[in-house]
């Protein structure tokens, strides 16, 4: 395969260019494989909402042209020369990250999200470690990337549903791992959306039961069908009230500011709420809301052992994310939706429709 | 003992009447015995910063008049007829709370200053479970408290030298041992007064190496006879940042708004800042404080068996909190001298001088 090391891979992509501008086809070359390197044909990429606030560059940074999409599932095409561990035709994923120094302590324990040495690379808009280029994402009909942040999706499970495990499912797994969550377990659920909704299906999988906390009583059936319990109205005061010191972890997947403090009161002692949206800035907390060893905290996605064993889980539970299957050519009015709420609960682009 | 149980006892203190009046002389009457009482005649008591808030009604829902004081060590002179556990003359000991309902799932785990039953009663201020009254503390001759809420001081122990560890010492003393402080251990402590100095010399005492985070130099000293190893300024921008993911603990004793999110990258991964301060409202924090699984939380003193186990682990290290023995009649101005820090480390009452 040293033929295949050197060449690099013409490839066809969806693209911004511009904070404001909407996505529309490009053109880009993959690397020549390295020699650990696998060469992916993507089939499907999920639409995370990172996707569209790096397109825009609502968080700063963004390197145009922005190629988004990190909930990526393929099959393998080609593999550097010191890759033994995939085949040709082998069903694979990628999720939001693509490299890390593998040599920290933190890479050492499995936490490759939480590199010490410059931090992960994300799966687009980061810094290739080894040649400085901006890493692009999985809007595109292949990708090239390191072997050991390949995943394997396991036999049976449906390609264009598991895209939106890579980071939806990984990113709320992840915590309900940390936080032991199981049977027996009250876990709250706030946000009902991509990820919300795997929260709700995974901690209910693990045997919890469930509460989907919400503003509104029309949320009921969708949690319920998901697999809740009840919900709990944060607009009810009396109903917040009757529900203090009764969670073992509150799940907060809503990436934008909102009464985060309000929800502490509802913990057990030594319990925490685990925030794995990109809020931003925090509502004004007091130090009163951590009384009582309620803890605050954060999780974003998790390592690559736990998003095999995350993938394998649902594979095992038949847990599958709820999908809307688009055309790559629809994907700025999926954002424009995404942005209302309308989805339920998750786009996935069939990447057939770049060809 | 059925005389002294219908019998109250005549009691001397110290009260404030007013949030702008000076605490002065007063007289109380202590309940007479019930059956699972312990009549305690106060020798010292330490002075706390709650003290001064609930004197002043800083916090609001001040009951005047306000007879502080929770850090109380004394000697038993009578007890109820249900009590086998104390005699006359036995040396003891009464925190911040002095009853807790003894049946929730939080009393049940030795969590009673969590009591899910409306809360611990507090040594003053609070309402008796009982008989409705209000608590009145231990700036004062004697108190009557009820036995599970009576703690002993261990042999050879220094009574006045004590006193202290009923709130400053339990308060930091719990979060240690709940964050499994030990060999090993990298703990920051930020503040260095009544509670700050007591988390530094726990924390050595446990085996951690500690650091005193603080925005002046001039502390160093003071850090390094207490115990700790260094001092980490943290107005020095290259050396917080040269600390990020460096401790596996941060003991937030400060009690007023500070920039609480600033210390969070300092944290290792799954490590907890603990905030044992009242400090009121949080300065801006952001989500992203939170990411890297970073913890923020609080802790409130520690249960009656904990308070207990510290007493015993300080009288095993030979720890003893830095104290300044006053008069009653100088209380007022130890008031004004720990509102200016001019307190190395904490005020104790010599309870003879009331006499």
């Amino acid at each position: 395969m040293t033929e295949q090391q050197t060449n690099e891979y013409p490839t066809k992509g969806y693209a911004a260019h511009a904070p404001d501008k909407p996505l529309e086809p490009c053109s880009l070359n993959r690397r020549g494989l390295r020699h650990d390197d696998v060469l992916i044909e993507i089939s499907h990429c999920g639409i995370c909402h990172s996707d569209l606030h790096t397109a825009r560059n609502d968080w700063g940074g963004s390197r145009y042209p922005v190629v988004p999409g990190h909930e990526i599932v393929g099959y393998v095409r080609a593999v550097g020369e010191d890759v033994s561990g995939f085949a040709e035709g082998d069903r694979v994923a990628v999720g939001c990250m693509v490299d890390a120094c593998m040599e920290c302590d933190h890479c050492k324990q499995g936490l490759e999200q939480y590199c010490l040495n410059g931090g992960m690379t994300g799966t687009y808009n980061s810094k290739d470690r080894r040649d400085g280029t901006t890493t692009r994402g999985g809007y595109s009909d292949k990708i090239v990337v390191r072997k050991e942040f390949v995943l394997r999706i396991p036999d049976g499970m449906d390609m264009g549903a598991a895209a939106p495990l890579l980071c939806a499912g990984i990113t709320t797994y992840s915590p309900l791992k940390q936080w032991k969550v199981g049977p027996g377990s009250k876990v709250a659920v706030v946000g009902l959306g991509g990820l919300g909704h795997m929260g709700v299906k995974l901690a209910a999988a693990m045997g919890a039961e469930v509460t989907v906390l919400t503003r509104t009583e029309d949320k009921m059936a969708d949690a319920k069908a998901l697999g809740a319990k009840d919900i709990l109205l944060s607009t009810d005061r009396e109903a917040m009230k009757a529900a203090a010191n009764s969670f073992d972890m509150i799940l907060n997947t809503i990436p934008v500011p909102h009464p985060v403090a309000h929800y502490m009161p509802l913990l057990k002692v030594d319990c925490a709420q685990v925030l794995v949206g990109v809020i931003g800035t925090l509502p004004e907390m007091h130090s009163g809301h951590f009384l009582g060893r309620r803890i605050l905290t954060g999780s974003g996605i998790g390592g690559i052992a736990e998003t095999q064993e995350m993938l394998d889980f649902c594979a095992e539970k038949n847990i599958l994310p709820e999908i809307e299957m688009i055309a790559m050519q629809d994907v700025n009015e999926a954002y424009d939706r995404m942005e209302k709420s309308d989805v339920r609960y998750r786009f996935v682009i069939d990447m057939e429709t770049l060809a």
